[in-house]
Parts: C-alpha cells; structure tokens; sequence
C-alpha cells in the first residue's frame, strides 16, 4: 500500500510509492565524465568570467590572474542586477518591482575534475568559509532580505558549466519555501515552546531507521516525507537559527563529503541539487528555526501531477534509502 | 531590467529575465518523431493493459478487445491504490495515512500518431466528455475529495509511453497547489466582492497584449507571472467554478487544439504538462473559484534556485509569447 505523508517543516504531501519501490541499481541518471576543451571556470581563463569579487589566492598573485584556490565572480548571466532600486508597482491587479540582486558564482576549485565527493575537506571547508562570508557581506545591503546558497551538480539538475561551482543570490524578498518553513516552524514553537527540528533530530535518533550518520556537531537524516529517493538534510545538532552563527566548517564539510559518497556509492553519481536554509536577515535569532543544508539527488521527473498539485510521488521510501546509505562502502 | 512578478492567484513569484531573453528559436527541447514497435496502448493489445473502466466503442465490440475509439484503464503502476480505508494515524511527530486513491489512463486514440494537436477535434471532445464522466463518477466515493485531470505529452516532461494519452488521479486530500488558489481568490472575492479570474480576464481582453485566442466560451491568455516560457492558460469566459458544470467542450477542444498548434508553430513540439484545475468536492459551487487548464512547455530545467526559493526564473516575457502565439500560422 502506498503512503501519504506530511512534512511537517514545509507542509508538503509525498506519496512514497512502495510498489513501485525502487532499488537504487533502478535509477540511471549519471553525470557522464567531464571533458576536456576550454572552460571558464579553470586556472589561465580569469579573463574569462566577469571580475573577482573574493577570492583565496596565493600571496602576491593579482585578481584574476592564476595562482587561486577559491575565486567569486559575478554570474556572466546573472537572473537578477544588482544596480538600482526595488520600485514596487502595481500593473491593473498585478504586482511587480525590478529584478534587485546579486548573483554570484563560486568557483570552488581550479581542478576541472573537482567535486564535492572527491576534492580535499580542507576545499569544502574553505568554501563553507566564503558562503559565510559573502552572506555577511551582503547583509550590509538593507535592500537584501535573503542570500540563497546554491548548488546543481550534472546538467541534467541544472548545471551549465561542469566545472563545479556554487552560486549565491541575494534577494529582496523572503523565499517563499523558506517563508513557508518560518510559519510553520514558528506555528509548532507557539504551541509547543520546542523547535520543530530539533525534535525530529531527537525523534531519528531514537528510532534510528531515517537516521544517516552523525558527528560531534551535525547530522544527517532522510527526510520523513522527501520529495525524491535519498534526499537528505544536513543540520546542526544544537539549535542555531543561522548560518551565519559561528559553525563548526570542518564538521560541516566532512558530513557533506561523507553524504555525497554514500549517494554515489548507492547509486552511482547522480545529479543534485544542494541548497542551504537559514534564517532571512528580518529575523535572525530565533528558538523556532533551525539552518539546514538539503540535498535532492535528482533521479525522479516533476510532471503533470507534480505541478497540478503541489504533491511529490517517490518511490523510494527514506527508511530504505538510509539503510543503503549507512552500509555504503565509501 | 529582470522584474520580479507576483501570481495573484497562487501566490508564486517569477523572475523575468528579460536580458536572458530567448526566442523561440533557442529551445532546442523537440518530442522526438514516435517509433514504431509494440505498444501496449495501440489497437489489439488491449489485453496487455489492466481490464478497461470505461470505453467508446464501436457497437457490439467486446471490452478490451478492438473496435474502440477510447479506452479508460487502471493504470498499471498506480501511483494511489483503490481499495482500502485512509485510515489516518500519526508516527511520533509525523503524519501520515493510506494511499488511497485512483489512478487512471485515457487512451484518447488507438492511433499511434496522434497528438493533441492533430487529432480530430472530435477526438479531444470525446476525452474531454470522458474525464467529465470519470469526475462525475469518482465523486460518488465519499473518500475523494478531488480529481486531478493532467497529460504529460513527451519523455522530458514525464510521459513514459509516446502514445498520446492522460491521466486522472483521484485524491483523498485537496492538493495544495489547489488549496493555495482556493484561499487566495477567496480572499480577493471577500474584499472585491468579484472573483479574480474573471477580473484577470476583463484586464487581459481590455490589454490585449497577453491575450492570445478567445472564441465565444473560452479565452487563452499568457498568465502575467508564468513559470515556464510559452505557459498558457485556458478559462471559460463565464464565471464557473466547476468543470464538471455544463461546459461547452466543442468550443473548448477548438481552442485547446489551437494553443497547442501555436505554441508547436513557434517553439517546434516541445514537451508539456496539461493540468486541469477545478474545485474540490467539499466546495464544488463558489463565487471565487474559476476553473481553468494549465498548459506549461517543458523548456527550463527547475534547479537548486527553484527548488530552495520556490521562485522560478523565466526567461520569455509572457507579452512576447503571446505576440509570437498570435502570429504563428497554425
């Protein structure tokens, strides 16, 4: 028998479909191997990309020039401007204001090879480091409410280029998923004086069947109710509202390196998508929210019934996905 | 200038990225021409479906032998079971119950060929009587509180067999996609004292500039915040919450067919999800609800950004798509 379930963070319905349960050896989305032939994205191509906002580089060496580890550029394309001002206005009964934002890239390594599951933790770590540091830079401008941080890893979830990278934009409004998470986060806290996640972290703890590996600061979990086969969240044991908090970044990366193997390891190297919720900037220390990183391998298709109601079909229940998870060879 | 823009009625924000600006010529997103080989959907292998539920038939021809001109089966890998009770119950913090509900296939021709957008019309009036039937005959169980009626035509927007068919899943819970339009003109009805499909549609004619087609009954527009390049909308130009209410569908198979031609006239054949939106049982007859189709081309990828926001970057202003919807030579 099928099953509804409810997440109680986003208010989402997924209907775990056991009967078409999948085997992870079922799913054949790959990122094929990288090629060669010119990329922006690598060392002696600075020149290519717009200027240097951040970067880690070797003492000495110039802006775009060789000699980095780490380097944020302004998306080439970017999806919002930077320039200007939000000029909310009315169109008959529509609503609209300009597209403000900023919209960065970061190039998390020279390495074209590079990936989360395969570069060095101290990479990761760095790159944990500047997420960090350009939020609280770009807090500085009151027209920002929000930074999202992002990652799409394969073409197939998104990614143009496959030199990896992470992107970053700011927004004048509160997204409307993480909104949703606030309400409902604050909603559990007014009645039960408790952060909502902080008691699913205690619940799969104890039960243990959705719970994926921990260390000392963080843990990961399959969600209760995930939109696609091993999906999973990342969160800090202790409740922190924000990423901004002072975190522990080589924890933070080890757990993320670990979660990327063990995907791979069951089930091959999927595409995915990786986005960090935190508190937005209006409201930053709060008892009810909980920053969490979510990883969502993308192995299903959003179709008709996705988008006509709102609700996820997954044929991959989350106990299962944990268990093969936890007895990955990684 | 991008420009934020807000769906009055689900509430959705949408960047149009007018500097990444495409046109039609840049999707390169093609249904590929169908192949032959067995198909389990073509004429005389009807045995190799699930029995039928309902057919149009030529006279004296038995169920799931030949002779038909459309066939309503239980799909064969059900997303919702039928039988059984919901029996809603809680684990620890979470919530969940059976999944029950149906899970149907329209065959709507036993041409291999045929799309919704050469098919006789008299073909899509047919379906279009079908699903009414079907609605009207799901709403007998009380366990169902909504319908949905969706078509996922190509691999790329979710279809697994090429030959042309649609799917209606009935649904114990009012999908939230839905509830989240229900509450909205709700909320516009209870201040304006006007439903706000209608007023969008009074501004859209008085516009002109996304208004795409209209006949006596019916209206196509480009919604003011589309999620996807080339998003249409169908309504009925009367007020009418309920698809199930005497609709004339001569008028409203004319005008689907000829969105559907425009939209292959200017961007080739992409693939595309079709959605009915109607009211839930619980709520049938309102004076804020309007039912309408949702036509959404497969052209973007959704990625970490959409995911982790809920916002969607569309790069194809809905004026222009109109325009360009307006002039193909269908």
């Amino acid at each position: 028998m099928p099953e509804f379930r409810k997440d109680p963070i986003s208010g989402r319905w997924v209907i775990i479909s056991v009967e078409r349960g999948k085997r992870p050896t079922d799913f054949t989305v790959r990122i094929p191997p990288k090629k060669s032939g010119f990329c922006p994205f690598c060392e002696g191509n600075e020149r290519t990309t717009p200027p240097e906002i951040a970067a880690i580089r070797d003492e000495g060496t110039a802006p775009d020039s060789p000699g980095w580890k780490l380097r944020v550029v302004h998306n080439k394309f970017p999806a919002l401007f930077h320039e200007g001002e939000l000029n909310k206005i009315g169109e008959g009964l529509f609503d609209k204001m300009n597209g403000i934002g900023s919209h960065e890239v970061i190039i998390e390594s020279p390495d074209h090879n590079a990936t989360f599951s395969n570069m060095p933790i101290e990479t990761i770590r760095d790159t944990l480091v500047i997420f960090n540091q350009r939020i609280a830079e770009l807090k500085k401008d009151s027209r920002f409410k929000y930074v999202l941080v992002f990652k799409n890893e394969g073409r197939e979830a998104g990614a143009s280029l496959e030199h990896s990278h992470s992107q970053l934009i700011s927004l004048p409004i509160v997204p409307s998923v993480v909104q949703e998470e606030l309400n409902r986060s604050k909603e559990y806290f007014d009645y039960k004086e408790r952060c909502i996640f902080c008691d699913i972290i205690e619940q799969e703890k104890r039960e243990g069947k959705r719970l994926i590996y921990e260390n000392d600061s963080f843990v990961s979990i399959a969600p209760f109710a995930p939109r696609s086969p091993f999906e999973t969240m990342i969160l800090p044991k202790q409740h922190m509202s924000n990423f901004l908090d002072e975190s522990n970044f080589e924890q933070l990366a080890s757990i993320l390196q670990i979660t990327l193997k063990q995907i791979d390891a069951v089930v091959g190297l999927p595409p995915y998508n990786l986005m960090i919720h935190t508190s937005p900037f209006t409201d930053e220390t709060s008892d009810y929210y909980h920053w969490h990183i979510e990883i969502k391998p993308k192995l299903t298709k959003f179709a008709g019934f996705e988008w006509g109601t709102g609700f996820y079909i997954n044929p991959t229940p989350p106990e299962d996905a944990a268990r093969f998870m936890r007895e990955a060879d990684i």
